[in-house]
């Protein structure tokens, strides 16, 4: 499987500005009753995220020879979720964060009590894209029922908010090198592992392919945290958007920490290797997943 | 239609029981990695609620002829965000209440940041729970899909989370009787109308069955709100589980504040016999309902 052709700048732009206008047409600006709620979700949902989730999901459904529009909701859903857990874990009580993605996070923008709610607006918002009954009607109802399922077990208690609980538990504490796989497998991986898969099941995606995708997704989602405590410690807040060393100063586990750093490089390299493995029976259609798996591998930011 | 016949409290005591063990099966404790936030969502789901919402779904199945079993996981669902919203109503950066029902509210007894997690883990399993493949595979998968989106949308911020904002922005202002009940319907209203009309739909009710039991929910929760305006006005710290007069010391618009008290009881009269009257085409199978908005009209906490 050659990827020397790829153009993944190129992939990544096109698919990038498509969950954009669709994040646009889903939730626009509207004067009104509305207007202050809207103006704190849209604050962070345009805060120039990476949109990686949504862009994993459209490129599992291209994978599984599915059709990208089909999956546009599914993928804005995905960006909702995730950027509604940023919005949380940056309030006072969680990480008390003052930037993100080098803008000031939403509470010191609109004040905790909004930035609360526009986390919950998010999350909310999220399951009606997901059953909108407009944007569903091409998917038979059981594969949308499916994907509910499928996302709320991964942003929930026993998935991504869970994760958080770990983290916050963790913080201060010594930690073993399972135990923190087993908070970074919620945290962040259970989310990515959803896009991946939720984009194979909307695309009409076969049981095994989605299990072999699903696998890709676990890898990619431990080398994507690997990379991000790396940064920490090596990154510089221009790239990062936000100040590099904070990890550490709040004294918490990272891989840096527990294997040394080049021990943690030396892992995401196999993290990486094992994605690409479980891209093998997808051959072409997959360029796009392989592109990013070495992408997530080589990130400065 | 009479129901002096009807045994309200005996009905209330059995759907209540029936949704306390329901949700004890759907959200068991358990030893293990999800002990912590387990425990915290699980202290206020379980804080001695009334189950006015879930029961309200159980009723309006029934009303359309349906079998409550099938609804008690939306039932139940709907308890979860119901519970969810108070957790995070109860925060300090929003209303900073100390007790709820009695208790120690749930940043009180976990602390902030685990609050804010409960919360966000209750709405999220909310979703979780309305599309479990074990509990919706006797719903037709359209119907599934049709009630997640009336949830989600009553939930999110064209709902709930829109009237909290509202409520927040209208703190301390002089606000008109127009904005006051557009407010009420989006905090309280819009969950308690879903609740209804859910239940008719995965209880199999027509079109013009859901509408008639929507209208019915848009009084009694409009009901309910000024019930608990007056409340706060006269009741005492023994039966409402939070101190009377915290609205008017926090210079909340209240029904009373606008109307005077006698006009405001007058309005709670006028919306349960308009709620009454929506429930005349189902005749018996309606009784309960009917009783339930009776209650509401004369509830003392």
């Amino acid at each position: 499987m050659e990827n020397s052709q790829f153009d993944l700048k190129g992939y990544l732009n096109k698919n990038r500005d498509l969950v954009e206008a669709a994040l646009e047409r889903y939730l626009p600006f509207k004067e009104g009753i509305y207007k202050d709620i809207l103006e704190a979700m849209r604050y962070s949902l345009f805060a120039g995220g990476k949109r990686l989730r949504p862009i994993l999901c459209l490129a599992a459904t291209e994978a599984v020879g599915g059709s990208k529009e089909i999956a546009l909701p599914v993928a804005c859903a995905l960006e909702m979720i995730h950027t509604y857990s940023l919005i949380h874990d940056d309030l006072p009580a969680m990480d008390n964060d003052d930037l993100r993605r080098g803008k000031p996070t939403n509470h010191k923008v609109f004040g905790e009590a909004m930035a609360i709610l526009a986390g919950d607006g998010l999350l909310t918002e999220a399951f009606a894209l997901l059953s909108h009954p407009d944007l569903t009607q091409n998917i038979p109802a059981e594969r949308v029922v499916q994907v509910i399922n499928l996302i709320a077990q991964a942003a929930g208690y026993k998935g991504m908010v869970g994760g958080q609980v770990m983290d916050l538990n963790y913080t201060g504490k010594e930690i073993d090198l399972k135990s923190l796989e087993t908070m970074h497998r919620h945290k962040t991986g259970a989310l990515i592992v959803a896009s991946v898969k939720s984009g194979a099941i909307v695309g009409g995606g076969k049981a095994e392919e989605i299990d072999a995708l699903g696998e890709y997704a676990v890898q990619i989602g431990l080398a994507f945290q690997i990379v991000d405590d790396i940064l920490d410690v090596e990154g510089d807040v221009a790239e990062m958007g936000k100040r590099p060393g904070s990890d550490a100063e709040q004294n918490k586990a990272t891989y840096p920490r527990l294997l040394g750093l080049s021990q943690a490089k030396e892992r995401a390299k196999e993290c990486i290797k094992k994605a690409i493995k479980a891209l093998e029976p997808f051959e072409r259609k997959a360029l796009p997943l392989k592109a990013i798996a070495e992408y997530i591998g080589k990130r400065r930011k």
